[in-house]
């Protein structure tokens, strides 16, 4: 298999123009008292209010209508245990195409029932004893699906860079821009969006600091790949970045930093007690490296992408009262501590 | 004192004029899922992101800007433990007018600090021995402060109108609007707006079942006073109506139900769960009669007043896990059961 050529700003453009009236423009906000006590200029991007609850549904889509009818009619497998599942299984719903997803047999129950929801199949494996990408491309093989893989792939890129045009294009000009990372879809077709409307936006990948495979492949100049990652962010326990989004995140990307876990539960209490807003824990990773960074950010015009909301509710109320109120996180400290 | 005239739908107009570019316009927000599921279209207002996280500052604000250069010299003051004492508190400091806000010694101490966040002073009262009004009316009577109530004033109601002008002209046209009930300021208001832009949706309000003395008011044609009740939605609990309010209810609401505390916490839950939305009880109100009711809404445009976001955050917690998931209230039971 070659690898396909990079996608560019023009293709994000053309994904916004395929998307439009099939997926929300959703809705940026901003805290008077954050900005305030950060003197900034602080955007959220609300994916959460994204169809599925998450950016995924961008890409899944733009590379679903890409496909001619005879793909459309043998359908699309992709191995996903989280939201391009159900963001591949929702695309094909809309479009009448037949979608399995391979996803392991250990994966939460409710995330299954969600994909299948939408009308996909399921097929389980074994974590420990199969590989769901041999598996996924068997039934590529077998029943001529097309394979949708969950980030390396260009419709994907340009599809999730939709999310930053939106951006630019509401909150206007940005100095950095905080992107959550698992396998980088996301954070290069965004870069690639910046490039069209912001070229001068510093844009800046978030990972959980146990899974930094990212920020060491940025140093690095080339692929690293970690054991899968223990962190409360499940949807960046990625073991590596692909070839396309390493490639895109090289060249357009300014610095990769990480957050805990526990920076990550503070910023979502911060969110749900300043902000109204229920975010997943990988949702909240941009938005916990803003916090880190406040003191940095004085001044400037800062974009956070908050990238999903899908999250047990017992789970997310039960780490909503892991950490203290969140009125600390608005000081910001000064030179003298 | 005379009462004053009652407000129209001029007055909410005026309001939505005099507060623009001082108070956010609320996105509005629907869920496909839920449009499925029950044959409905509905339509969320998302009065939790306006500013101080209710729609409280509106009403506030569109009375203290009618206020002469020397009542605002003198200041205001208001009794409230609440969302108004927020909004009272935020609307005087955008307009650099003193705020005294009388607040029970026992109101929770994350409201007192909230209100003096805003820069208000707050005089504490024992709510066993001591009434508010009559230290609201001394304080007026000896500083000169202008006593803008929470809810009976005709500037306070034509300002949280502007709700329902901003929901109608985004949604469009609605048949029902479901509206929660404190002390009807809100109802009112949105009732006025109404009026104008869809005169035929059927506003309904709606209390909590212990808080009932809006429907019994509703349904006698008189003031009913009731004792304080006991009710998670804390912002309902409301001894009665205003003389205002009763009278623009009884003149433009269809009618006034009641839900449960479990019901509202139930509500809570799904718009966490399915809507990524922090809403407080009182805030909850609406939505929870829309899912009680929503056999009866098929087929129908709903509007649904989501009026704040203002909840402790571990109570908040605390109530999500008192339920089960939401997705038993996507179902609507056919005439079999």
């Amino acid at each position: 298999m070659t690898s396909p050529l990079l996608p560019t700003a023009d293709a994000v453009r053309a994904a916004a123009t395929r998307l439009q009236g099939r997926v929300r423009q959703t809705p940026v906000l901003s805290s008077a008292t954050l900005d305030a006590a950060w003197q900034s200029q602080v955007f959220f991007k609300c994916e959460q209010f994204q169809r599925m609850g998450a950016f995924k549904i961008r890409g899944a889509l733009n590379a679903l209508l890409q496909l001619d009818t005879a793909a459309r009619q043998r359908g699309v497998v992709t191995y996903s245990s989280g939201n391009h599942a159900q963001g591949i299984a929702l695309a094909a719903r809309d479009l009448g195409v037949q979608a399995v997803i391979v996803m392991p047999s250990d994966a939460p129950e409710t995330k299954r029932l969600a994909t299948e929801g939408y009308g996909a199949t399921v097929v389980q494996y074994d974590r420990c004893s199969e590989d769901r990408l041999a598996i996924a491309q068997r039934l590529q093989r077998e029943h001529g699906y097309t394979l949708i893989p969950p980030f390396d792939h260009p419709d994907v890129i340009a599809g999730q860079g939709t999310v930053g045009l939106e951006l630019f294009e509401e909150a206007g000009p940005l100095d950095v821009l905080l992107v959550p990372v698992g396998g980088g879809g996301l954070i290069s077709g965004v870069a690639l969006a910046a490039t069209a409307l912001c070229p001068t936006c510093a844009i800046i990948g978030v990972e959980p600091e146990t899974g930094n495979d990212g920020q060491r492949s940025f140093r690095r100049r080339e692929l690293v790949k970690i054991d899968t990652p223990t962190t409360i962010a499940d949807g960046a326990q990625t073991q590596a970045l692909g070839n396309l989004t390493l490639a895109l995140i090289l060249e357009h990307v300014s610095d990769m930093v990480t957050v805990s876990d526990a920076e990550i539960v503070q910023a979502m209490r911060f969110m749900a007690e300043r902000m109204k807003l229920v975010v997943e824990p990988t949702g909240c990773l941009a938005a916990a490296a803003a916090f880190a960074l406040r003191a940095q950010l004085k001044g400037k015009r800062v974009g956070v992408i908050l990238s999903g909301g899908n999250v047990d509710i017992d789970h997310y109320a039960h780490l909503l009262q892991q950490c203290g109120p969140s009125r600390l996180m608005l000081t910001v400290a000064g030179p003298g501590g």
